[in-house]
């Protein structure tokens, strides 16, 4: 009864939602929730709002543990995927939240992460030309990290359709809290959160690389934000027109035409700018551009929930896509709000 | 395919919710959204998260609007139901989500509301004994009010099972803000509400006597608060119990006991406290409870989402039951969290 | 140029709103802010806010770096302000936020707290009556704790004029998070608190003995809750009348004489209800009042900032008292808001 | 005793703040608060933080109110500042927190603003070279926009100091709720903005040509974004520098020096970026900046408090320096914090 899933990783917020998807799912059931911490402890205990799966256990993060599964979702931290995932049989099928193998190019592995660079997998966005197919094929896909779901869906199309410039791209992305984990920093106390907004890692952040590998942009100015919400990514991205006298129709056509087919990518009516909070809980995009004549600028502003098409969501559409269900089962288009 | 329900009212945040359930439910289709100020427009400018009805217009709020459906949900403003409901086709089964139609007694109707009663319909809150088979068979049922929900469903075992005293309780109820409606008052913008509580209504709740009614309370103290947050309900109900001794694993039994069948009502595990945020969301209740032996009060908190079990949840669960689905369908146990 | 003061612990959100406090009070200076893991950092690394400190640094908390003091603040975890207090020389006068010394029934200490008991102080809230009097002469104070403030302000003049039972007190008090300290602890986290209400230490709270002692109540449910906002205690205080008949305007009067000459408790014109907002940064206390005939209870708010009135800026006043300053100075009567 | 200061339009978020720092100031006295729709009624009922104001109501607004202050602070929507300075007696003094006077240029008022272009007055930003002078002479000041004093404060003497080229500046900043006024918005509803970030009138937002004007920028995208909590500003500023190899030591240094004297803008250590919850209730600025040499842009960004030095704090300063006293008197450089 439904394919057999097992998570790696599943006490942190990434995998709290993967969890909360699957709970839900109508062809999924989750087989093992592995922690490493949490081990042993009620899956309740660190994630209450999970109710339905009361009564069961965090299990260690073993290759046993997993070894079971037709699926298996790691969502560890980078550098540990990897090792984990050369231990599981061949057959499984693996979607890696993590960064491990995502980028390409060992080099700018190299620049942006430490330790030794784990090779690309099939990359998870399916909304970019051709990879849906890929990732219906794959054995191995590696999850589009979340500032880069949101910066890629807005400046993918412009680029590709040749009315943006791939220099001098301009980002500022800003997140709600848990897309820096459930670790206990400091800086993440609600005391320090509640009605800040502040930079940080500014033109340091590792989805640069990502980005640009997803969308050939060739200069990528990243500020990130860190914003007092829980969950939810809004990204504003400008870039240089390629011609005088191109029009915010144009762009918003490009979009439309770029994502007319996509479930969970949506181009808002003209003149309506996205909220994060519309996409909360969903697995959707918002999109809305305007080209700012007089500063010569094309902006478009991407939002989701962070937690869903910038992880959770995206990784339970993978795993549709590679188990040959339909792409959009257990998923939500519609957000919680307010 | 499935049974066709309208909602009357459903412009504002309770009747969105109501659309965002039925939009995910596998056996309810929305054959009329209706508004008033905002007949005419698309719903996705009123409720830009719910991308699953883009394309479609909220209609007039008439009857011919609504006399087509299986199914009606009324979520006006009290005075307004009783009217509209009158002009309905006999077979119509209809959940009214406003107050009209939820008090027995014409005094208590008069003491806390205007315009005249125009009497009660069946109670709509499954949890209470006796009620889910009066539901099944109800033509008209009258849903439950967001305080009510929270504070009956931790206080009605407890005075049922006689540990508590129905004399002398104290409860007091904090709310998110979208319990307040979408109307845009000075004192509800987000400017005002960050970072405040205030109560308001202090002992002159519209919801007192409903509670009354439904637990069996004769003397009940209730303190609204509103909080700075969009959604949740926690409720802080205490009351003398009725023998020396009484312990906190005597109540928690009792709740345990009256709840061990419903799918939406939790007894958190022992010394676990409920979190509003943990049922966003969902349709789901979470209780807990101790005995303050010291004080000699009772004290049991229940968290619901307002929204959810408080308000558009509890409609779905009682259209299931009206239309002999199965009383879960369409909603989740799961709360989107963090 | 004016009286120095040494502060204890000034790494923490307390110690941080005392030091905020004094560097723009107009007679004391500050002459070491001492710390323990944050020894030898900057002041402005931990308190980013304080750009007046820029360039000073915490010292180790050793009696030396204190002794140099005319008056001492200790804000440190209980069961160390004890011993550094006997480390200091005999004139220094000391305020400490501690719980140390506030407990004058060892019993009372041993049930709630741990460790030997140290003894009380001077109890830190000027507002008692004639407790004014005795900490402008004392030595040593100990500052009330942040719930105890907005309750017994609540709370003791209703008792003390006989309008209200000792007996059956209910009180549910929700608190900002700085109010649970700056140590990173998972469930005081962003995304844990952010539209989240819970309750916690529910009928054990350190602080009920402490408000019976203040206000001679003698049976007191105290109920605390986490709100999701950085700074605010909303106390809702319940008590039985005395005598039938009681009127809302008795008890407004009652606490309007008992606070008339007061500069720091504000009973609100009758039907404003407090707000905790308006108290943000200042060092008041807003008071409301209702009798419910129906439910036979008088109902007592107060808003409080839990950092001002509820922390530090009760430690200014009672260190202007003890040093022979205004009362009022460095202090703020209105409230930063919106 | 004190300048007397009226203050046309006070019951707006920007006029209350003025009040709370005019009741704190040692040199300063408020004789008349006016306002519209309020008029008659208690300061306190629409500022409920601002006790010491307690029995003071508004006064409506007409030039006869005003025309007995030594100074006078205008909050009027745009349009409403001209027709009234000009019936205010010519000697006095007038700081304008309105947009009337800002621009000198009649073809951008044309573009950005409706109505007749009233001309320009002094610009009310003392940090910009020259303009403290000016200010401490002029009769009538046109204080800065919210998004224009952070983002002039950061691009400013990147550009003077010629590190940064005028051309393609792109600017996104997100701004507190406050900033958007107190009428009641559907848009602007605590349930609304609760975790939702949101852009809006992106590429044509009125403080552009307000920041060309007064930086000398010449093309600048700008993108503003509503942000969940009730007050502050971060702009993020990116600019191209003008010539290879440039350092973030160097921008580091050129702020540091531009800012070297001022009392209100700190440059921060290098590594650690602003936050907007630390300049709450402040008139400061803090500033942080890097060159990303691999997107080849300088990124500066600025946090201020809307109502702070974005608007009241910024009028309190001017003020200071138009009737000769310390220019620093009643403001504070230390935020409120958490």
């Amino acid at each position: 009864m439904g394919h057999r899933v097992a998570i790696a990783g599943a006490s942190g917020y990434a995998g709290g939602e993967v969890l909360r998807l699957l709970a839900g799912h109508p062809d999924l059931e989750v087989v093992a929730a592995t922690a490493h911490g949490n081990a042993g402890a009620p899956i309740t205990q660190v994630h209450p709002h999970l109710r339905s799966l009361a009564g069961r256990d965090f299990v260690p993060t073993t290759s046993e543990a997993l070894a079971d599964a037709d699926l298996v979702v790691l969502t560890l931290p980078h550098g540990e995927s990897a090792a984990l995932a050369a231990r599981l049989p061949e057959g499984t099928r693996i979607v890696d939240l993590g960064a491990d193998h995502r980028l390409t190019d060992a080099d700018a592995w190299a620049a942006y992460y430490s330790g030794p660079h784990a090779g690309a997998w099939t990359y998870g966005l399916p909304e970019l030309p051709g990879q849906r197919e890929k990732i219906a094929t794959a054995e191995r896909v590696a999850a589009t990290g979340c500032y880069a779901v949101a910066t890629t869906l807005a400046l993918a199309p412009v680029l590709a359709a040749g009315l943006g410039s791939p220099d001098d791209v301009v980002v500022v992305a800003a997140s709600g809290t848990s897309g820096a984990g459930r670790q206990a920093k400091p800086h993440l106390l609600a005391s320090e959160v509640a009605g800040s907004l502040s930079p940080y890692k500014v033109g340091a952040h590792q989805h640069v690389p990502e980005i640009k590998q997803a969308t050939g942009a060739r200069s990528l100015s990243f500020t990130p934000v860190l914003a007092p919400m829980p969950r939810g990514i809004l990204s504003t991205v400008t870039v240089k027109p390629t011609r005088p006298g191109l029009t915010s129709e144009d762009v918003h056509e490009a979009l439309a035409l770029a994502y007319r087919d996509e479930p969970f990518v949506h181009v808002l009516e003209p003149g309506v700018w996205p909220q994060t909070a519309a996409t909360l809980g969903s697995n959707t995009c918002h999109l809305q551009t305007t080209v700012d004549r007089d500063a010569d600028r094309i902006i478009v502003t991407a939002a989701i929930d962070n937690l869903g098409k910038g992880a959770a969501g995206q990784v339970v559409q993978c795993a549709n896509l590679m188990l040959g269900l339909p792409e959009t089962a257990g998923l939500s288009v519609d957000g919680v709000a307010p």
